[in-house]
């Protein structure tokens, strides 16, 4: 179950304070050029350490591909490529070894499985997302190929909502912020949550234009389902929302149908997506992020024999992991745009005859 | 991709208006009792016309099983299930075969297929859910014998939103509602709605108690995950939230994270589920639901070839789809986590053990 | 488990005496031309009662198409097939539901299930062949829409085996020899084994020709690998061969390499597959049938609880499985090259390309 | 299409002289003790260059494992094993970049991928074996536990067929040979094969005891079907036989069929598979291999532009690849059965009630 997609497929491994991590990326065409360079720019978006707003933590994560690629092009065969984990200091972990952090999944995985590498999350740590952006850069590769773009950024961090969304701006803010007359108040709300021990949460838009009409799989693989299973599936993700999402439930019919004229859609509500399927307008998807749950405070919690304890955490920590969690939003809708995109050919007999006629 | 689940599955067939439409479920363990009765029940709960707030099509929705049930017991071969279409007024379509109504699937059909059966919706219809509704009832009989209990109601209908959850109360509610103290208002929502020829949309509250920990499995098919894209596959479906949802994006870590006790978790805001894994407590999901597409007043739409026109629809159609789709809802958690039951086996030694030795 | 191929997908439900058995076909490109007259034309091929070398038990095997079809074409939707059972003579089988009969799947399906339908085999009877070759019946309108064509007919009976494959002979023939020469020769085997009241083992050749070069998927899909799985997992088989098979083992490279001129392959030694991947020569599969289990001689067998009987068998059945096991052959082998036709397209950008620009 | 099982899973990446090749191995059990030492040991029996009679290329085949296991047991996260390519000759390829070499998959993956990595096979050379030795040798670990054991040798050598099955005596046989009487000759048949520029197939038995009854899922993942798939998916399988296999077809009813007495199968012609599922009996799989396609005589062939030319291989290779394709059959067999044996757990309530209550 460390497999994503179906055609377009990426399986990943690795713990956070293990020998390494990475992937394989499977279903890849042959002959789309592999630009290393690209992948490892995606890699240093994601990486912490760039600001004080995410963790120290320090990760070259320089990644290699050690497989699926001859002379600068993608053979068809399944394409592995490999971070090796360097600032390693599984020390800072010894005092929560025998218990379970408030909010983490130690007391899951300790439950499921009898035994847990409690060194910085093991595999449940969001450094495992280093793995998704390394494979959702192959996807966009492929995607950009026939014209799809895929963007994110951060709508909200806290209560702290911005009104506009502006993708270019996003890139150059060290928070990602969409609008750049609530980037401060943004900043301002993380840097306090850090300075009180504490943590904030934040919503992460991410889109894809130039999305061909037709893509996602009625009936349970549906365009919108999976892109809800992708984002969902995130670390700290707790809510997905398609188009106007939640708003939508609020609505009358007559306000929430996007009606159509001969230039296309009068708008986009749907966030792109009807009956699970690409209608030709952009993606639209907002993915709502808790806030991080290593706090600097004392908490309550229970050792894995059950007694009570406190819990006090030391170690580096993103104190908001919605702002690098967009990155992550933007490989993990590649991948499904990608696998879509694999999936669609041989919806209809017109597509047979024109591979094999 | 008409088949959901992985090893306790669904595959699904069926249009709104053709000859019948069903199910195979596959993976049901040998020796479940299987209550027909039941089984028609929860699809009497859901089939229209109950009320004056559904669509006045009548369905008797008389499920046969035709496989997979010995002497009144599965069998471990899969169990499938026929519902026959009746109440068929193809006449009612005629108007619409050759344009798209707008927030409906016919402009991503036709494109991605070519074809489409546009009577009622065709493979698009809610209609489909009827299938979705005996499998889930297999899945709950599975859960049942081991003390997992799937409930659900409405939370809100347009923006009447109610404070407290009594599922008891739902269930004899004709809109599910989950506040007595809001269902006067919720049903005047619909009906105004419904009288102004328009529709609204509305919440479902689905809640899963006596949950085994360890449920859910990381990476790529975690709990949350997999509960997102299956209620986000639901027809109308457009934002899914796991506990406290977007809200939580809005909070602190302190506030957000739920301290442990000897006793247990001393809050649920997690919605139950910790790394993809459940915890223990109840799994909570939020569906928020768009408003029904097919309202009876002037939509500006374009047809087939083009050419603008003006979509007035006739028939019959439930003003809130929301409601009915509490017990799609139903039956969505209730597939998830009859699936999670069976991959869970096997995730320690002492499972293999348990079994083999 | 009941569910077979990847894209193009066949799933299966149904026992010997129960109400029904049918399938699902899922993938099935839109714009197809369903012709029902021939998927009726298959399954009257494989049902039994054509002539006294086989069970006497009638069933119409008459087909309904419950979905996915309209107007005459396949609609992009899972196709539904349904057969109900007619000829059923429970009785029979009164005498075998507390043993095990030799040979059978009574002893494994009673110790892996603890429940078994007895009546005529249940889920593990030839009968559910019947949907296979219904669903193979589709996938061969769309191999044929491409200029695939399969055909099979029986190698040898027992040990007497035919020198020359004439698949056109086949047709016409009552136990589909490949060989008229030892057609009376084969019968006369049958017809004394059964005489005997014993059965008989058999061996029957499939090709495929006119399949595009390139079929098939590396690494754990290969073509050779999923045609293998096919045939073996046809009741009663119990090998299977490509091109030269067995005999290959014995040759040395320069006999056994098919060396290529610039008018394609010289020989065809490897049935059409190199690497997993068709080579655009004719497919060539042999599978080997082992003789009915039901025979109509006292074996010693034990019952439920363990103690020792004598097995007597009453019933209808072939008296060589071999004859009737050429038509599932045809049907798997369809059903596995219409799964590799969709799954190979996106093997290259070229195709990507081809699409969706 | 790289991965292997459903739910104790292989992935698999590399190509013969590309950086690295590799697995990850999923769904392992939680607190399985993983022994490197065997795992680096299974690779050794494997690995070329042992005899004389294996091609000389030299590969350390040292494996090192990057995640998945803390203090020495499998945590139940995804267990990555990689291997670095030492013995890396490229240049020895450069004569056979443009054309294609006869009974090898050049011809086929240039036409599906439009690509190729020629240096030595790329993706398509045996060399790919050791990631599933790798991974085999954690599913032996597995079976081990339950006291499920597997065993291989070699059968034949070309048309010396050994008649006894000493699988004791095959592990200490430089060529696996089952039959000590025989072993000289089939040595002497590699030989001269080699010493004439040629090679020669052979057939490998590969056995497993200690199978609990009920292992396979019908329909359509039998244990036999699974088998031929996983047996005929090796390099240069060409057929595939369970317990008798071909001879079955030549038998009546009467010879084939296994009684059955208190003491159990009265014999084992089945193959220890009935309906797909294990019956308790020894699992016995013969394995055909043509010979190695690479032989040192010149062949006709076509270059990639079509144009005629011959073939003259230098390089280094294996004259008989059956030998070293024993340990790849022991791994493929215990590679299926651990995905079995994880599979069959949820059959029964009877399996659901023991984990869960």
């Amino acid at each position: 179950m460390n497999t994503f997609g179906k055609k377009f497929t990426m399986t990943t491994f690795g713990e956070s304070h293990g020998v390494a991590l990475g992937c394989i990326v499977d279903g890849v065409p042959a002959g789309l050029t592999i630009d290393e360079t690209f992948i490892q720019s995606e890699l240093d978006r994601r990486k912490p350490g760039k600001s004080n707003l995410e963790t120290k933590r320090k990760e070259g994560d320089k990644v290699s591909i050690l497989s699926g690629v001859f002379e600068g092009k993608s053979t068809g065969t399944p394409i592995a490529m490999v971070i090796y984990n360097e600032d390693q200091k599984s020390k800072d972990y010894d005092s929560v070894k025998d218990l379970f952090r408030p909010g983490h999944a130690d007391f899951t995985y300790w439950n499921k499985y009898g035994i847990r590498d409690y060194r910085g999350g093991g595999r449940s740590s969001a450094r495992e997302t280093a793995a998704r952006v390394a494979a959702g850069a192959i996807a966009k590769l492929m995607l950009g190929a026939i014209g799809i773009n895929i963007q994110s950024g951060i709508k909200a961090i806290g209560e702290i909502e911005g009104k506009t969304n502006d993708f270019e701006y996003a890139k150059s803010s060290p928070i990602h912020a969409l609008d750049k007359n609530y980037e401060d108040k943004q900043i301002k709300a993380v840097t306090l949550a850090r300075d009180e021990h504490d943590s904030i949460g934040g919503s992460v838009l991410t889109i894809a234009t130039g999305v061909p009409i037709g893509l996602g799989q009625p009936m349970y693989y549906k365009l919108d389902g999976a892109l809800a299973e992708a984002m969902m599936g995130i670390n700290a993700a707790k809510a997905v929302e398609i188009g106007e999402g939640a708003k939508s439930a609020t609505l009358r019919g007559s306000q929430n149908n996007d009606p159509i004229s001969s230039q296309g859609f009068e708008s986009n509500k749907a966030g792109g997506i009807l009956g699970g399927m690409s209608n030709g307008d952009a993606i639209i998807v907002t993915t709502h992020f808790k806030p991080t749950p290593s706090i600097f405070q004392e908490q309550h919690t229970i050792t894995k024999d059950g007694t009570e304890t406190i819990c006090s955490l030391k170690g580096r920590h993103d104190p908001c992991v919605a702002i690098r969690g967009s990155i992550v939003c933007e490989a993990m809708m590649a991948l499904v745009l990608a696998d879509m995109v694999l999936l669609n050919m041989g919806s209809k007999m017109e597509h047979i005859e024109k591979i094999y006629r």
